[in-house]
C-alpha cells in the first residue's frame, strides 16, 4: 500500500467470494450508488471472482462515506487474486467529472466535488484508475457482455429513480471528458414543460422516472393496494391489468424517452438502444409504447433501422461495466 | 481519366481561378446543393486554389445533374495542379449515405439514393473520395479552420432553410456511420408540437429554421415591407426595430436552438456550439435570446461551460469541409 497523505483507508475486511481461476487479465470494479457499494476482481470473461459489498452511508460525512468504501476495497485486496488486478475501474452515481477524477452523487450529499479517483488511487497503488458515470457503466457492461453486444453505434439507458445513459461510438465505448456522455435524463423533450429538479424543463427524467411515472397515475386517478406500494412497479401492474391512469403513465414516459432515443439517433447514429434499470422491469409495458413512439420520432432514413431492448446484465452490470471502462480509458 | 462503365461526365470546361503555390496535399472539394454545385482546389492551408460552380439542375432527371457535377469536375481538372490532387472529398445536401455511397437531397427529387460515390470515383480514378452530409462539412470546417479551432468537442450547426449541424468528438470529426451524425434539425424539443415535414413533431427545424421563423411572425401580425421580402431576413430587420411578433419569433427560434444544443452537450459534451447558415446572420437578434435560453436548458454541471458563437468560415465553409472531411476519413 502507497504512502498517504490524508486518513487512511480501513483495513482489511472479509466476505471474498470462492476464487475459479481467473481467465486473462484482472481488474477491480467499483460500483458506487446511493444505497450500496459493490466491489468485485472481474476478469477478461466478465467473471466475478471476489465480491465485497457495503450499504452507503448516503447521510454522513465524506469521510465516512469514504470508509465504505475503503471496507470494500479492503475486503478485496484480502484476497489472493488482489495482487493480479491490474486496473481499478469506479462507475459512480452522478454527476462525475473524470477530468478532475471528483463525484457529487446527487443522492449522497456529503459528497460534492469529492476527489474519489485520488482517495482510491492512494489505496489502490500504481494500478491506474478509471472513472465513468454508473450510466456510462452501465452501457460499457451491455456492451462487454449483453444486448449491445457486436453493436459499433449504441445507447444504454438507465430508467430509474432518475434517467441516465452511456454510448457506445466507433465500437468503443464513448463517456466525454468528464465520463457523463449519453446523460439522456436531462434532454428537454417540452420546452414548456414541467420545471425540473436540474432547473431546466420538459427532461426526460422529468416524465419517465419511476417516481414521475407513479405521480402522473396517481394524478390520473390510480390508487395503490392494500399494500400501499405506490411504486412505478405498482404501477407497471395495473397497467398489466388494463388501469387507464397505468396505462397512460407508461404511454407518456414511452413517449419521452422514444424523444429521446431518436435525439440520440439523430445525433450520434446508434442503431440500438438498451434499456435497463428498475423500471425496465415493467416489461412489455413499457416496451410496446416505447416501441410505437419510436417511429413517431426516430424519422431520419439513417434512424429507421434503430431497435429498443431490454438490458441483459443484470444485476451486476455496474460492477462488469467499472471493469469494462478500464479498458477503455 | 479512368475507363467509364456508364455515360461519361462532360469533358474539360474552363473558369478556373489564378494559380499560387499549393502548401501541402492539395485535394479536390465538392459543395454540393440545391441551388449551386461548387468545387475546388484546397491546399493544406485552405487555400482554394482553382474553383468551379454550376447550377444545380434540381427539377431535371439525375443524370442531368450529374451533368453538373461531371462539368465541375472537369472544369478542376483542366487545372495543372489537378494531377497533385490527392483525394476527393464531397459535401451534399442530406440525407445522404456514407455507407453506401448514396445521396437523396430532399431538394433534388431526381436524385433518390443517387450512387454519387461511385459515379465520382469513375472521374476521379485511384483518388479516394469521402462523402459527408453538407452539416458535417461545414462542421469540419469550422473546426480546421473558423470559430471550433482548438475545441475537442463542438456542435456545428447551418440553420437556413432547414437546420442540419455535425460534429467533432475528441478532436476528430464524426460524421457517423452514413455521414449524418450532428443532425439537430429533427431533434423532437415538443412532444406533442407541430406535425414536421420528416414525420416527427416538434422538430427544431419546425420552429427555428427560417422559414418557419419568417411563418410565426406572420401568425403574430408582422407584414412585409413595400419589397414584400417576408424571408426570415426581413423578420430580423423587423426585429431589430422592435416589433414584438419578428422578436418573438427570434425568441421561439432561440428556444427550440438552445434545447437542441443544450440535449448535445448532456449528450457527448461538446463545449461550444458554432451556428452559421444564412438565418445566423439576424446576429444579436438570434445568439441574445440563444444564449439566455441556452441557461435554462443546459444545466448539467458538465454542460455549464458551453459556448455559443457564431460560424467564421463564411460562403466557402462547404467546399472547405468537404475538403477536411478527406483527412477525417
Amino acid at each position: 500500500m502507497p504512502t498517504t497523505s490524508g486518513p487512511a483507508l480501513p483495513g482489511p475486511a472479509a466476505s471474498t467470494a470462492p476464487l475459479p481461476a481467473p481467465a486473462g487479465p484482472v481488474v477491480a470494479a467499483l460500483d458506487i450508488g446511493g444505497t450500496k457499494i459493490a466491489g468485485a476482481l472481474v476478469d477478461a470473461g466478465g467473471r466475478l471472482l471476489a465480491r465485497a459489498q457495503r450499504p452507503t452511508p448516503a447521510r454522513e460525512d465524506a469521510e465516512t462515506v469514504l470508509g465504505a468504501v475503503g471496507a470494500v476495497l479492503a475486503a478485496l485486496a484480502a484476497s489472493p487474486l488482489w495482487d493480479a488486478a491490474g486496473a481499478v475501474g469506479i462507475g459512480s452515481a452522478g454527476p462525475v467529472d473524470a477530468a478532475r477524477g471528483t463525484v457529487s452523487p446527487v443522492n449522497v450529499p456529503g459528497w460534492r466535488d469529492f476527489p474519489l479517483v485520488e482517495r482510491v488511487c492512494r489505496f489502490a497503488g500504481d494500478r491506474p484508475v478509471t472513472l465513468v458515470g454508473d450510466g456510462v457503466a452501465m452501457t460499457a457492461a451491455e456492451h462487454w457482455l449483453g444486448a449491445a453486444r457486436g453493436h459499433d453505434n449504441a445507447l444504454g439507458l438507465v430508467v430509474s429513480t432518475g434517467v441516465g445513459g452511456g454510448l457506445v461510438l466507433g465500437g468503443r465505448l464513448h463517456p466525454g471528458p468528464t465520463g457523463n456522455a449519453g446523460h439522456l435524463g436531462h434532454l428537454s423533450v417540452e420546452l414548456d414543460g414541467d420545471p425540473c429538479a436540474c432547473g431546466g424543463r420538459g427532461c426526460v427524467e422529468r416524465i419517465a422516472s419511476g417516481p414521475h411515472i407513479a405521480r402522473r397515475a396517481l394524478d390520473g386517478g390510480w390508487r395503490p393496494g392494500p399494500d400501499g406500494d405506490a411504486s412505478a412497479a405498482a404501477v407497471a401492474g395495473a397497467a398489466r391489468a388494463g388501469h387507464p391512469a397505468a396505462l397512460a403513465a407508461f404511454e407518456r414516459a414511452a413517449r419521452a424517452l422514444a424523444a429521446g432515443i431518436a435525439a440520440t439517433a439523430h445525433l450520434v447514429e446508434v442503431d440500438i438502444a438498451v434499456v435497463g434499470g428498475g423500471v425496465a422491469g415493467a416489461g412489455e409495458v413499457l416496451f410496446a409504447p416505447l416501441r410505437r413512439a419510436l417511429a413517431d420520432y426516430a424519422t431520419l432514413s439513417f434512424a429507421r433501422g434503430l431497435t429498443v431492448v431490454p438490458a441483459a446484465t443484470g444485476t451486476d452490470a455496474g460492477l462488469l461495466g467499472a471493469a469494462a471502462a478500464t479498458r477503455a480509458a
